[in-house]
């Protein structure tokens, strides 16, 4: 067996270690599942067009065909369990982009240079928005953030720890970038950790893949049907009875 | 073109835009290089040994045999440059290890059952202190964490900041896990950051490579050569001259 | 001479130490100028009406007839000047006030009790929004916290550094409550810190007094004339020819 | 009743809550309790008798026959219960004090121009340890700060959660810069804070007593008795019985 098998061989043993989902003690964390991030014709997609036509034609499709059904099946149930449900957004505070963190408006002055405007909107413009097929009630939380992690720069952990929520089902976009920040930022800060497989993408499938490999150390990769089942309602009650 | 060459590429092209390395303004960071992530035969790389037999031996040598003396280089220059430089370390301040986050104390426990010891030493333990090869002067910041990112929990941004520091040159271990939080945190508060790709490693090569991909998105990837070109005394005094 | 005016005279030879207010570098902070804080008949000063009756009047006296005008002079400088302007609020995300911290929630059931109704509004509510005589304009920053220091759980460190601020002048309620942590805090994150002593107040005077005494510690204390001409063009400009 | 003892009567019948203090989830702080702080002829305490001659010996006095003995009284029943016991200390960890929040770097200025050292001493010197009558234990924390507030730059509020500490006893030096400034941080991380009025003190007892009147707002203020009472023993095994 090669190195990189023996590694994976032994992330996935860890990973068969049980992980209990309380609804109670659970939010669903959706990541950055804003229009501009998950449709076609917005500068974020366009300027990676730009440098190379095609580029975005996988991510899309697995964003609409896999990511977006998968994220609505996870907040069907979460809501349904009334546990935390929380939408987190990239957008600028301050319209010129100057508070985002420097890496962001490296983005954003590609942006400028090949096609005229800034990749990241301001906060409330429609591309801002989360895409219409995952709108977020009026209770949930929707906190929007300058950086990739979502803890570094929003009231998050204070959120869920008000809440006596102390683990974190993570999806969304992209995989390696903000949904990866955030979910070594949650469990540096004691929240244990589920990404889900199938409700996270990024531009490369290879990238996708490695990136979860890697965070199997930082706690539980499971895909959206176990989730389902560690918080259906029915194995609930049977636990409850056992 | 296969989609991920695709995206490397345009990672790539963003790689070629130029950065600056003024020694005042940079600091050093070299990630966990502590005597039981370095060394064979503590806990760290037992634990894993008896869970798949060799699954160390590619990851030490590349720190013995490349990462130490890169190390070495960078901290020559950097020293004699004047530049801040910072050890990471990680260790419990408890002696039990309940302080360290939850995703650190699963590996303990798997120490535990696997060897019956834990994993994390206490601050201050020999197997805890900065491998002998790279050993820390006293004016040199050793900070430890509990923590996979550094800025998670310790005082470094607070450090980095009222010296005057904005970019960070980023060394060590592993490369997925420790170094890329750190990265992650660093630019995503607004430090510039540079991997630097020659004086990291992890246990597999394949998921080193697909973590420094990804960490294009957040900075500057550059191997130990090109840095001690970036931070030369001559080439700062000529373009002094310039 | 007495234990505290000896310390008292000590704080205000420290206070006599110059200052500089750039307007680049400079931020104004508007701490929690609500309605509900600002204006009689919310349930926060109800509240304290019903515990104590006419416990509120000097007060809100202080804050129409003082804070209120006081801020509206500093507000029209610092526009003038271009300076970055930040207003604080306090508020639920939740709507159901679980969010706030913990001696905020204590408030909120002391209001339960004796009122039936909690204390903080939800974000968005019209008794959450800015005194209408200080109305922010859209491209000024409202930060929404759940405690009393605003860097506690906002993005203003963040939003203040991108933007290459160093230094803050604070206003606002109460005092010895928000404005003194927010201070507090301020300068613990190396931000130099003005306290406005005539554009804040609180329920007593003496409390006033006594926090900004404290306040000294942290950094400077001026009246409102005095950073009007700390910041005002003419002198700027002379300041540049000198 | 003027408007004073009017907020002060509300404010105290605010105290009058009951709170519980749990030995497993109840930590004992003790603020900057080291030997530059709680002794004369350290540049601290020298600085300020420069300035105005005779100013500190009500505050060491204080110190010596009040506070120092009523932590001792508090650390030896928390120690027996088993508590978590946290020592907070002020110093340089680069030895220039060039890391020092800003208004503390004010200080040892202030401390070169008139005596010719700075005021807060390196990690590690003599004067920097906690004072010989409080002893830290081994197993006991200390954790060191740059700045007046506990939890900016150090990582207890981590320390803290990962032991299911959820409220803090806070004693020590000085009442109204770091001790009101740890307790305010507390409070506003969702930590109850319980301030023990005789075992903190500052240079004035006018204004101790006013922070003191303040910090009602964030929780609890007891005295050593109190305290004493509500973690003896036999009072929770009587609790445990009932």
């Amino acid at each position: 067996m090669n190195e990189h098998d023996q590694v994976a061989a032994m992330l996935a043993a860890k990973n068969a270690a049980p992980i209990e989902l309380d609804p109670a003690r659970t939010a669903l964390i959706i990541v950055d599942m804003q229009r501009y991030f998950t449709q076609p014709s917005f500068p974020f997609t366009d300027v990676f067009e730009k440098m190379s036509p095609g580029v975005c034609a996988g991510y899309l499709r697995r964003v609409r065909e896999t990511v977006i059904p998968n994220i609505r099946r996870l907040l069907q149930q979460f809501r349904l369990n009334g546990s935390t449900i929380v939408f987190t957004a990239v957008g600028t505070e301050t319209n010129d982009g100057s508070d985002l963190a420097c890496w962001a408006r490296a983005l954003d002055e590609a942006g400028m240079s090949l096609l005229g405007s800034r990749i990241h909107p301001p906060v409330g413009d429609p591309s801002w928005q989360i895409d219409p097929a995952l709108e977020a009630r009026p209770e949930e939380l929707v906190v929007n953030k300058l950086s990739a992690g979502t803890f570094a720069t929003t009231d998050l952990a204070h959120q869920l720890r008000t809440r006596g929520v102390d683990r974190v089902v993570i999806t969304g976009v992209v995989t390696d970038v903000c949904v990866s920040t955030t979910a070594r930022e949650a469990a540096d800060r004691d929240f244990k950790v589920v990404v889900v497989s199938d409700a996270c993408t990024t531009f490369s499938e290879k990238l996708h893949q490695a990136n979860l490999e890697t965070l199997h150390v930082f706690g539980w990769i499971r895909n959206v049907d176990e989730v389902m089942r560690l918080t259906q309602r029915e194995k609930m009650s049977q636990t409850t009875r056992v």
